[in-house]
């Protein structure tokens, strides 16, 4: 029988980054953790609420689909959820698998190895908008949420950043691909940045005159493309299931936890 | 904001099934639940242990792959989940999104609609060999575990049943697509007529002729088959990503846990 690999805290020990890099670590750590004293303070509903923790398996293994609002009843388990231990360690082992893989494959650094990365709920996390909108349950204001994302503020999501750090050490490229539309091209440069995502090969947005239906559709339109052009897609990490179905995927897919929104 | 719809108590309200069929139902539940007072009784362990939760979301959602062994840190988690209410309940929200799902096509009977059924971990439950075997963290011991499979006598797991039981209430065909030998057919037979699957359009084992290397491989093969022969399959459940990937998978896939043991 063998430890649990999770466990190890090995992106504390194996850290590659600059002093530079390792603070930026610490500001998204930080901020993402800034919240938790604003409300509930752990995981305290999580076993009593077993329907609730079904409705989140059923999210996120895909069974449940096409929803528009997190279950009014499990408010108060989504904010303990996303504000507590768990939510983090949940994206901790997504993001360690996606490290073990990527650094299994021993890559020849030929230039083309690219991994995908979307944007909301993946590399950047809008979780201050939406502790303060009832974390999924009300129906999402396209306004005051457009509003957030023109301020340019989201905190990297930790686990997240780690992962786009320790993938650029290994050679490997990043393209950002985001249902976001080109017209915050530059607000979205500059919270990448300011985030701790410093550099990118791509960053792909929505243009305006995309005519498809579904996010499944435009992202395996835009991954063909890519591939169309060279590159070699070795990983592919997101929040959404949109993200990672469709074709030219990538070699391999990961899903992190979002269960406070379902786009198709 | 509405109502969770999982919440709903549907399957008790709903459950469209013979006299004879609800006693099998009850019987099913009966038995899977007669192995409670032998171990732990609940879930007392889910909310303390952060890590186990991640490390079984993460192998539902697919993200952690090839494993072989639970975490030897996990048994007693691992334990209290399965015997107690809250894989019952997971499974539960699956098996209602599948007839929810199946429901809404309103389906014209046309002989051709097929869904597809796992046997182990999804038709039948081998909860009774697992809970003496250390619940996946001890290796796979083939000969005792083939043994169990000869006794022919593993229940249903009740909310599958219930599931297939509404299904062909719909006028939806069933077949079983099993990993499992030709040379059990004829104790995959009793044992599955025993468990309350009186009846089956299909019951596919693997030939000992079959060379493929993988179960998404195989499965796929047989698939394909199905629907070169003429059957629309509309719906496939199974507890492992292995069911459920591949090709021909069918229009909608439905995955229940299995945090016991992984098949590629």
């Amino acid at each position: 029988m063998r430890a649990l690999p999770v466990l190890q805290l090995f992106f504390l020990a194996t850290l590659a980054a600059t002093t530079h890099g390792s603070f930026e670590l610490d500001i998204a750590d930080q901020i993402i953790h800034l919240l938790r004293p604003k409300t509930r303070s752990g995981d305290s509903h999580v076993d009593d609420n077993v329907s609730c923790l079904s409705w989140r398996l059923g999210v996120e293994t895909h069974n449940i689909i096409d929803w528009t609002t997190v279950p009014a009843a499990c408010e108060g388990y989504a904010g303990d959820y996303l504000l507590g231990h768990q939510y983090r360690k949940d994206s901790e082992v997504v993001a360690h698998e996606a490290y073990l893989y990527a650094e299994s494959l021993n890559l020849t650094d030929d230039g083309n190895n690219l991994w995908i990365f979307d944007i909301d709920e993946t590399s950047l996390s809008n979780l201050p908008y939406f502790a303060d909108h009832g974390f999924g349950v009300e129906v999402l204001n396209t306004t005051s949420y457009g509003a957030w994302m023109l301020e340019g503020i989201a905190p990297a999501l930790p686990e997240s950043l780690k992962l786009y750090k320790k993938l650029l050490a290994l050679g490997i490229k990043v393209a950002f691909l985001t249902g976001r539309g080109e017209s915050i091209r530059n607000v979205t440069e500059t919270n990448l940045m300011n985030a701790g995502y410093d550099s990118w090969e791509k960053l792909i947005l929505k243009d305006s005159s995309y005519s498809g239906d579904t996010a499944v559709m435009y992202k395996s339109s835009e991954r063909k493309k890519l591939e169309g052009s060279g590159y070699k897609i070795i990983g592919n990490i997101g929040d959404q299931w949109s993200d990672l179905l469709g074709t030219n995927v990538g070699n391999r897919t990961f899903k992190l936890p979002n269960p406070m929104y379902y786009a198709s």
